[in-house]
């Protein structure tokens, strides 16, 4: 492993990693990815190594510039403020305050109610409706904040960190099945998104980690 | 009502709305507050009126220079942006990254999992259970990376945007029950913090719309 290189601890399937593999796509920072399946072997995440490095027990860490960060948009941040070309937040302050708001209703209204540790609480038989509703309630709310905000994009005409949580929320909610149809403006930007490259090459597709039979 | 001062949308025991209400006490801006009661009325968040200015049904929100902001740390990261002084993020780009991971595993990983909506949908027999769990998974976690961030407060000696969700955090820790003997790193840094004028001033016993009989 070269030294000096970012690592990036991922799961093909965790819509946080994926955030980070865009960031890093889009910015064009070289890495290299250890994989934690958070699945096998009653969860690879729960291991002691990886616990050192994030007692969060949670994928994605992201070690580089000699320290361990967990959480995804903390990561973002860090490589924004590091990395700043191509930015991934808006020059204008009222601009960044609706890419953060939006960013935070992803991570902190929609995608931790349907994650995987919760799924297993909630019980096999309810997993479904549970998924579902945490985000249709946050879909109905992102549609119509959207509606004020979006361009082409989240938030105008520039990419920014709350694209990097849509395209992997509506992934999400495509595994979950919800429907779509109530979410046009929601629908229309991860569409847009989707046919860049730094959406495709950090695909949960196209992972070192992907199973064979999810390749496309 | 005065024109142009910032309006908060508030309820006194949101942990959510009280990490806001901590920052403007600290940056010593003046503000209106608009109380929004969670569950007078069967909840003052779900008017069409309060459902306008923030789809999300959520407090705390903020009406400042011409816009409405949602989300706390979003708020929080835009008065840091247009009002520095005294600053809640400190200079160093990896302390700021440690300041915003605590943040987002308390607003993303632990407060969401134990909110009011949330506990309504797993049931009155589970919900002490439920938001226990939830916790202490994250203070387990938290009580390990304090161990290596911590000074004074939870990121060196400054008080950040950390300071303002740990505060609000233990305090649902001791409404839900939690013991908190595990966590001495926690419990000693939020003991410091409550000792500080703008964790008094915004503190959930003494708002407006604090009820008679929980004041103090």
């Amino acid at each position: 492993m070269q030294v000096g290189k970012p690592i990036l601890y991922s799961y093909f399937r965790s819509s946080c990693s994926w955030r980070v593999r865009i960031a890093l796509a889009l910015k064009g920072i070289d890495y290299e990815m250890m994989p934690i399946n958070l699945v096998k072997d009653g969860g690879q995440q729960f291991s002691k190594e990886f616990q050192a490095l994030n007692p969060m027990k949670q994928v994605p860490a992201l070690k580089i510039d000699g320290i361990t960060i967990g959480q995804s948009l903390a990561i973002i941040e860090y490589l924004e403020e590091t990395r700043p070309t191509p930015r991934l937040l808006p020059q204008d302050p009222k601009k960044r305050a609706s890419v953060r708001m939006i960013s935070d209703l992803i991570a902190g209204g929609i995608q931790p109610l349907q994650n995987l540790s919760v799924l297993k609480q909630v019980g096999q038989e309810n997993q479904l409706t549970w998924a579902q509703n945490a985000i249709t309630s946050g879909f109905n709310a992102l549609e119509r904040i959207l509606q004020s905000t979006a361009g082409r994009y989240c938030v105008g005409d520039e990419v920014s960190m709350a694209d990097l949580c849509l395209v992997p929320q509506v992934a999400n909610a495509e595994r979950f099945k919800v429907d779509l149809t109530p979410y046009p403006t929601i629908s229309r930007i991860n569409k847009t998104l989707l046919a860049l490259e730094a959406f495709q090459v950090s695909h949960p597709c196209r992972q070192p980690d992907t199973p064979a039979e999810l390749r496309a």
